[in-house]
């Protein structure tokens, strides 16, 4: 590593790392360690006002696009050169926890910092994003900034989603854009020299190896659905059942299906039902209309191909008195890293003598949309007993420093490489 | 009957009562002829203050106890004696019918409103109730006017329940009764001479039949159950299944389980889930915690006690990952209505030379509670197709009118009984 790199990555600091970790937890915590940050809400409007602040403080460009995205940028020599980009999403589940999502901006806010103070100048810009609504919590489907910002998903399709309660993303969007008023408008879909985002692992293989690096090969593949049963609504003392069209009870039966299409001894596949919202959700109105998410998931592109398609004529054969809706929201393929990406990431874990392992990532990342459009990898640092998507979800802040310093040398390798 | 009401009767206006059902319809109305009116909404408190106008217009006394049901009263020439009730209820499912309920408040003051114009005495006092809450849409369980009323269930037991909006019941009530300020202070659980109920049959008996008239004999037992299956949160894309506790997969096994324990080839056992409440209702979280309502009903008291005990253990052996609660919030046995209030209707149907037959009610009413305290019974009319909780609900005028008619003729012969 050069002189010029080692000073950089010498300056990221633990410190401040965790210390801003717990202020952004502040905004939306909730009850055992949580935080609540809905993509657009209230408090993500919060979020990135503080971000924001944090950039202003040293002089870095900020910049938004159409879908809300925030951009940091710290300006390289060559003004026409695409940027090297680091990022993650400050949103989360509504009961998550401090670092999913958030831990990625602020590494690479912290990789910026380190080598702003460190004065090294770099060839292309580095620039830090703050992807809109990665979650999908609020606002089905997830990594929905990244899917407009790289032009797979078309920002028209998502505009009238409602919340559970009824609220437009049209509008919750509209409010959080007019919340930081003066930024640079920022295109879509720019191009990019290379993409490296760093997230907690939320899963227990690097803690379980004893390691403290992920060099992330690749994401498996995933298909979302809403499915939709609409019956009838009647009195649950009158109507006998013979008679209904019972939409809670056929909504039953059809993830009775889903689960004996997905067994599997493995235990690869991941299939969850996570949502479901009941009309008139009455105990005794037989329920007229369930809607219901289907998620599925598993690494092999054939497996996940097979999956997929056999959820809407399941579902279907599966109900026996209402009528259902299968909505495709969300379809991604297995995605396979860049090896030069990669590659610069666990150079980096070696040249800072940090234990690392390779592994595939469960979840999905902005990154796999990235993925499509430049050279993209991801770093892994453990999370406590592989928890996330939950209140209890935590990290060491020495874990934490560690992944931003790889992060830090991996950028400037990218943004330096073919002077 | 005597001649003085036979004028009396004479004086129940088709018109008069159809008009107050629609602009009661109007209060809460929703698409497809449906009605939303909450308990202890905003537009239940609007129904109250159109109720207690018309009997205001009529010189009637106005009342209300402690838990908000509404009383109208026409005095009787003996002030020591107990007063002959009649009423229904106001408030209406989610997706609620025009007739449900307030039909047999509208009824009420249609009889004390023709009995008054004609100038008719009586010995005991006529009363009108609208009892509170006794759909249970909002504030489970239902019949919760009534219950408290009479001494079955303490006020004190409901002043915590929570509707889906995290609203207390006590707060809604503070509203409701604030909003009709200086009404006389009713005390819970006065004596009462006699109860009749006037209400749409909610099944298809009387119309398969052609009858105008139901004399209703009894109501089926029933048992409300709260369960609640607590599990973890996980992320849906890494955590493996053998390792979930998903409380929504266990919400399904115990569904399925509750599904074979009330399997009935005769199809008499009512069983429903109408009411779901899924934490933290996201597409890529595994649930935590999962909420829903049990509803089952049958009416002979043996089947429905053997049932009604089998919920819990059934319950309990079908989850397989997560801990469950299960909580009783409603237990009545079949009731079997005073022979002689049944008699008064069946004769006073005659005495109008309306088609009649005796049946017994599948749905619960407040009556029930009525019962156990006082001779009581009901008045059934019949509804289009059987439909009800539903915006489709229908009934015709004339029907109502008869109905109405027959309720008027009843009240009055109970009322100047042992003269």
């Amino acid at each position: 590593m050069r002189e010029a790199h080692q000073d950089a990555v010498a300056r990221v600091s633990e410190e401040r790392l965790w210390r801003r970790h717990m202020e952004m937890a502040r905004i939306g915590a909730i009850p055992g360690n949580g935080v609540n940050r809905a993509a657009l809400s209230r408090e993500d409007i919060a979020a990135r006002g503080v971000l924001i602040g944090w950039a202003r403080d040293r002089k870095f460009e900020v910049g938004v696009d159409a879908i809300g995205n925030l951009f940091v940028r710290r300006p390289g020599r060559d003004r026409a050169a695409a940027a090297v980009m680091t990022g993650s999403h400050m949103d989360s589940q509504p009961r998550g926890g401090r670092f999913d999502g958030i831990y990625g901006v602020l590494a690479g806010l912290e990789a910026l910092q380190a080598i702003d103070e460190a004065g090294v100048s770099t060839r292309r810009p580095i620039e830090l994003v703050a992807w809109t609504n990665e979650e999908g919590g609020r606002f089905p489907p997830c990594t929905m900034g990244s899917a407009v910002y790289t032009g797979a998903r078309k920002l028209e399709d998502f505009l009238d989603v409602t919340d559970n309660d009824g609220v437009a993303l049209r509008d919750a969007l509209a409010r959080t854009l007019a919340a930081a008023p003066g930024l640079a408008l920022r295109p879509l879909n720019a191009p990019a020299a290379a993409y490296i985002e760093a997230h907690i692992e939320q899963g227990p293989l690097l803690e379980n190896a004893g390691r403290t690096i992920g060099v992330v090969t690749g994401i498996q593949g995933l298909r979302w659905f809403n499915i939709e049963v609409s019956g009838r609504t009647d009195h649950a003392g009158t109507t006998p059942l013979a008679l209904r069209r019972d939409a809670l009870r056929d909504a039953v039966n059809i993830i009775n299906a889903l689960h004996e299409l997905t067994r599997d001894a493995a235990d690869a596949v991941r299939f969850t039902v996570g949502r479901m919202l009941v009309t008139p959700n009455s105990p005794n109105s037989v329920a007229s209309h369930v809607l219901f998410s289907v998620d599925v998931r598993h690494p092999d592109p054939a497996t996940i191909d097979r999956l997929g398609k056999a959820v809407e004529p399941a579902a279907k054969a599966a109900a026996k008195q209402c009528t259902v809706k299968v909505t495709p929201t969300l379809h991604d393929d297995p995605c396979g890293f860049d090896p030069g990406v990669v590659d610069a990431v666990e150079r980096a874990a070696n040249g800072l003598k940090l234990r690392s392992m390779r592994l595939p990532s469960g979840a999905s990342h902005d990154a796999m949309y990235m993925a499509r459009v430049c050279p993209a990898g991801m770093i892994f640092v453990p999370c406590e007993n592989g928890v996330s998507h939950n209140e209890a979800e935590n990290a060491s802040a020495a874990d934490l420093a560690a992944g931003a310093r790889v992060l830090t040398a991996a950028l400037l390798e990218l943004a330096n490489k073919d002077e």
